[in-house]
C-alpha cells in the first residue's frame, strides 16, 4: 500500500521536468459517473505555454471513448512503489473492473476537470483536451495541461520506463550539467 | 573521445524499447550537402507497424527547415559516454559550426536516407517524413522509421534523459516483471 504524498501547485509550464525523461503515466478518466484508469508511455511534451502534452490512447483500450467524450483526462504521475499497481493497471480493462477500488487508489477531485486526481501518485496534471484534429487517423491527442499538483518531496522521484516485453527501466541518477550551457538554453 | 559500436540491423517495429523509455537523441539531417544534428527531447512512439515516431523540432533549430525540405532524418541514440557532446550540440547553432566536425562525430552513410547516421551512437534509426500535417500548428512531424541500425550490446545501454536546467536524469537499473503480464499486453 502506498501513501499520499502532500502536493502543492506547481506551474504549468515546467511540467515538461517530469514529463520529459519519458515516465510510465497513469491517464484517470471519468465519463458519465464512472472512473478509469489506464497505463500509458506513449506521450512527448509539445510546447510550454500553452502548457501542451500529446500522447497516443489506442482506440482498443476502454479509457478512449471516455476520453474522448468527455474531453479531459488526468495524467498522473507513479513512482516505483506503485509498480505493481501500475502493471496490474495495464493488465486489465476497465470494461469489467472499477480500477480505483481494486488497485486501492484514491480518487480525488480535480480543480478544473471532472476527471480524478490519483491521490497516491507523485504528480497530478489536469488536462483538457486542446487539438483533436489527429485523433482520428494516429489515435493521437492533443492537450494542455490547465492544472498541476506535485509532491514537494523528493525531488527527483524514482520513476518506471517501460522497454517493452514486460521489461521496465528505473530511473536513475541525476547530473548537472547547468555550467555547460548557454543562459538562454536553460 | 567515444568509440563506434559494432552496429547490426534490428527490426524496425521493435524501436519502442529505445525511444519509449524517454531518452534524449540526436537527430541528424542533410539538406543541399550540408549536415547538421541537432539534441531533441520532445518525442514519442505513435505506431508499431509501420513504425511511426512522432517528434517536435522547434522552427528557430536550423535543422528545422533542412528538415522540413528533405523530408528525411536519422534519430540516433546517444549513451551517457557522448553526455558532452549532447550538451554541446544542444548549446550551439548548425549555421555557425559544422557540428560532425565540431564534435569529432562521424558521419556515416545510412541505407534508405540522404541524411547520415551518426557512428558513435548506440543506435540509429533512418527516418522518411510520413505526416506534415501537424508541422504548421505544432512543429511536429511525424516519421516512419524505414531502416534500424543497433549495437548488439550492451542490451540495456546507459542513457541521458531531461529534466529542463541544465539536469539530466541517467537511466538506472532494469527491472523485469514479465510474470504479472498477460500474454496478449507484451
Amino acid at each position: 500500500m502506498s501513501g499520499r504524498p502532500n502536493r502543492i501547485d506547481f506551474p504549468v509550464s515546467q511540467i515538461r521536468r517530469y514529463l520529459e525523461p519519458g515516465p510510465i503515466v497513469l491517464v484517470s478518466s471519468r465519463c458519465q459517473g464512472r472512473t478509469n484508469i489506464m497505463t500509458m508511455a506513449w506521450h512527448t511534451v509539445m510546447e510550454f505555454a500553452p502548457s501542451l502534452v500529446g500522447c497516443v490512447i489506442a482506440s482498443g483500450n476502454h479509457s478512449f471513448q471516455m476520453i474522448r467524450d468527455s474531453r479531459e483526462c488526468v495524467i498522473n504521475l507513479p513512482t516505483t512503489s506503485l509498480t505493481d499497481q501500475v502493471i496490474g493497471i495495464g493488465n486489465t480493462s476497465g470494461a469489467k473492473i472499477d480500477k480505483f477500488a481494486h488497485f486501492g487508489l484514491t480518487a480525488e477531485d480535480a480543480e478544473q476537470v471532472a476527471a480524478p486526481l490519483i491521490s497516491e501518485c507523485h504528480a497530478s496534471f489536469e488536462c483538457r483536451l486542446y487539438d483533436d484534429s489527429v485523433v482520428e487517423r494516429y489515435n493521437f491527442f492533443i492537450w494542455e495541461v490547465v492544472r498541476a499538483h506535485v509532491a514537494a518531496s523528493p525531488r527527483h522521484p524514482e520513476t518506471l520506463h517501460y522497454t517493452g516485453d514486460g521489461v521496465f527501466m528505473i530511473s536513475g541518477k541525476i547530473i548537472s550539467r547547468r555550467s555547460q550551457f548557454q543562459p538562454e538554453m536553460l
